[in-house]
Formats: C-alpha cells, sequence, structure tokens
C-alpha cells in the first residue's frame, strides 16, 4: 500500500462541508468519488480540518491510501479532469512511513476576509462577510489580540463540538487591511474546535460594532460559557488557509 | 420626466448578457423588472457598453427615465433589495439635461484577466481564463503596443457587429501583473466593437504561445479580415472596468 498526500483548494459555496453528509454533496464525496474511479479502487480520504458548510480552502491537506499502481502525477492531472472546477488538486506526493494527515499538522492557519462597505460587491459575495456600517477597527483588533496564546476556548465551541478538551494555543491573530475595503481576520493555532474561528470573528465584529468592550474578548475567554458570546460569522468569509507540517517530508 | 443614472456592478455567469434576449435572464431584464416594481411604473434601461454573456461589469453605466417620485437613495437602496445579489447598484444620481449614456461615454476601460498557471484555481474559474502553458509575456506585450492609437479594427470584429465603421481609438493598451498568477490586459479605447477586446486577447495569447509573431497583430490592423486573427478569448475573464464622461456632471 502507499500513502499518498493531496494539497486541494475548493470553493465551498455548493458544498455541505468537508466530511461525507447523508444529504447533499460534500468536498470529500466528490474526492473520493473521482480517485475511486480514476484508480478502480476504493478510496477513503482523510483531512487535515473538517471545513463547514459553505467554507472555503486554500490549501486543504487530505491523504488516502492505494495500490500504488498509477503515478503521483497521473493522480493529479486525472484526479481535476474528473472533480468538478471548484475542487482542484494543487499537488498530489507520496506521503512518509506513518504519516497522519490530522495528528501531524503542526499548525492550521485561517483567514476570515471581511467586506466593509456601505454596498455590496457582487464579486466578494461568496468570498466575505459584507458589513454595511463602519466598524471600529481599533476596538477590533484589540479584542483580537487577546486571543492569542493558550486558551480555554469554550466560550466559542460551536453546538455539536465533541472535543474532549477545549483548551487550544493560537500562535498569531492579527487583522490585516492590504486592500480595503477587503480585510482579514488571520488565526493560525495548532488546533481549533468546531466553528471556533466563526465564533470569535462574530464577536470580534460585535466588539467593533460597539456593542462589546475589547477587553470582553479576554473575559470570555475566562467564563468559558458560549451563550455569553457573540454569533458566529457566516460561512462564506472563512478559508482554511494553509496547513503546516512537523517537517518537511516529501517521498 | 427625471433622468437618472446609475452605477451598476454584476458578476455576469448567470446571465445572457446585458441586451435583454428572447430567452434566458439578462442584466437588463433583471434591472428593469427590480425598477418597474420598485418604481411602480414601467422602467426602460440603457447602457453604456453591452456586455455579453459571461461578461462582468465592476462598472457598468445605465440611465432611465420616470416620474421623480422616489428620492436616489430609496432607488439605490430599494433596487438592491429587489435584484439578486449578483447584481449591485452602487450609486444612483440625476442625469443632467440632455444626458445620453451611450453618446456620452467619453472613454470606456476593459480588463480581461488571465489566470497563468499550471492548476486552475476554484477562486478564478468564475473571473479569469485559465491558461495552464506558459506564455512568452514579452511577446504579448509587444504585440498589444501595436493596438494602441486609431486603427481599423474590422479584424477584430465579433459575428453578428453592425457597427457602421470600424475605427476606433485605443487610448490605452498595457499588461499588468501586479498579483501573479493573475494578470491583467488593460484596453481603454473611445468605443468597441462586438467582441473586439475578446478577439484581440484572444490573438495576443497565441502570440504570447509563439503561433503568431508580435508584429502580426499590426498586420492584423492593416488586413482587416476577421478570418486571420486569433480566436475569441473566453467571456468570464473580461470585466467593463469603468466608463469615463465627457464632464463630471452631478445633479
Amino acid at each position: 500500500m502507499r500513502r499518498v498526500r493531496l494539497i486541494l483548494a475548493y470553493d465551498g459555496t455548493a458544498y455541505r462541508g468537508f466530511q461525507v453528509q447523508p444529504n447533499g454533496p460534500t468536498i470529500q464525496s466528490a474526492v473520493e468519488e473521482a480517485l475511486s474511479r480514476l484508480l478502480c479502487e476504493k478510496v477513503r480520504v482523510g483531512a487535515a480540518g473538517r471545513t463547514d458548510a459553505g467554507v472555503h480552502a486554500r490549501e486543504q491537506v487530505v491523504d488516502f491510501s492505494d495500490s500504488g499502481k498509477r503515478p503521483l502525477e497521473t493522480i493529479r492531472k486525472g484526479g481535476n479532469a474528473l472533480l468538478p472546477q471548484d475542487i482542484r488538486i494543487l499537488s498530489a506526493e507520496e506521503a512518509p512511513p506513518g504519516f497522519d494527515v490530522r495528528r501531524d499538522a503542526r499548525e492550521k492557519e485561517y483567514r476570515y476576509f471581511l467586506h466593509l462597505s456601505p454596498v455590496a460587491s457582487p464579486f466578494f459575495t461568496r468570498y466575505a462577510w459584507h458589513i454595511e456600517k463602519p466598524l471600529d477597527l481599533d476596538a477590533l483588533r484589540e479584542g483580537l489580540s487577546h486571543a492569542a496564546g493558550e486558551h480555554d476556548f469554550a466560550s466559542f465551541r460551536g453546538q455539536g463540538c465533541t472535543a474532549k478538551t477545549t483548551v487550544r494555543t493560537i500562535f498569531r491573530a492579527e487583522l490585516s487591511g492590504e486592500m480595503p475595503p477587503l480585510h482579514f481576520i488571520r488565526i493560525a493555532g495548532n488546533g481549533f474546535l468546531r466553528h471556533m474561528v466563526r465564533n470569535i470573528v462574530g464577536t470580534l465584529v460585535d466588539i467593533g460594532k460597539g456593542k462589546m468592550p475589547p477587553g470582553r474578548m479576554r473575559e470570555l475567554l475566562e467564563l468559558r460559557d458560549r451563550a455569553l458570546a457573540g454569533p458566529n460569522a457566516p460561512p462564506q468569509g472563512l478559508f482554511l488557509w494553509k496547513v503546516t507540517y512537523r517537517i518537511k517530508e516529501t517521498a
């Protein structure tokens, strides 16, 4: 058996998230169907991070086992020929022995895009949260700074989150405004609870609107109560941006 | 009667072009339907430049006459509430007396986006022409430079073009590569024939692929024969970027 690691990019608009669901198309089902057809064997893929319905990935990492009959370049090209255009295989390589796409991920980076403008744009609706009223970006940035470091993120876990521990470490939490009216919140960490990034962003936007002071972010981390935090930000602004592994392994 | 001028942005993916067609939705029909419903009177709009099926507009200008009962801000906000999300009214203002959205346009700028990469991106497929093999961008740029100035563009007119004269003046023709792997060709002029920008781009990509030398562009302008130029570039890369009027008129 050979272990293969793929980097995928996808526009999540048309999908019910990464993981196979009883109803509706998912990224996992589309990829498994294309690879099983291409390789003439049953393929099951695992992912570095599961994305929810409507969430995008600039670089998602998945792995699977196969018999190794087809060269890796055939998997990339043939897979892309069979996949719908909104899912692309960016690269295919052999994974090192014992590699686990989920467990071995050292850092995951998410970016959440905000479109701050009185008028929506037809080009950003699929990829950003449109907010009409001005936000206090200094307050938002100050609130965001409290998320960095090791914290218990119980206040920001989503419904149905089954993680055993809610303690996670955030390595970087920054607001970038390089291309107004688009701004993005960049959050990188060792792991994330279900809906955690979107719940943090929803709370930060409430802070930017003046509904809460920036210091409320720190209090929420201490209070450990989901009911007290802000709303869940909509999915279309969120991108799984990059997954980094312990060692730069190539086959 | 009041004359109103709107600036529209639209994602043309789901539409059969600007102009009303017997089959399928168009930008014009969607805008006229929304405005007629909002104003409770029959509205007919004209556009600065008609865009083809699948072509986008960052700033299209349209005008129409109404009885003037509703304030302009209501037209913008109410229109946006009734329009689908892929068409947005960016602004509404009263046009000066005798204004004609088509005749008075002094300059139209189009941008055509190329995505030059061995692998497609799910985020660019709606908005750029994906080209897998590398292009000689210096050759493309040299070919493009021949398009600037006053020329007879008969070699680049599309099927069904009904213009009486095929002479047009191109003010600017540039290749920009500020954000690789995305590049765009910027063409601004006093007027354009049907499919002219896409036919020029298709020819330039043939030049970039080495199928024709850069000087062929100049020859094609002299030969005045559509059959000799390159293919029509696909619509999704094209944006009507900006329309400039003679005077900066505001009501």
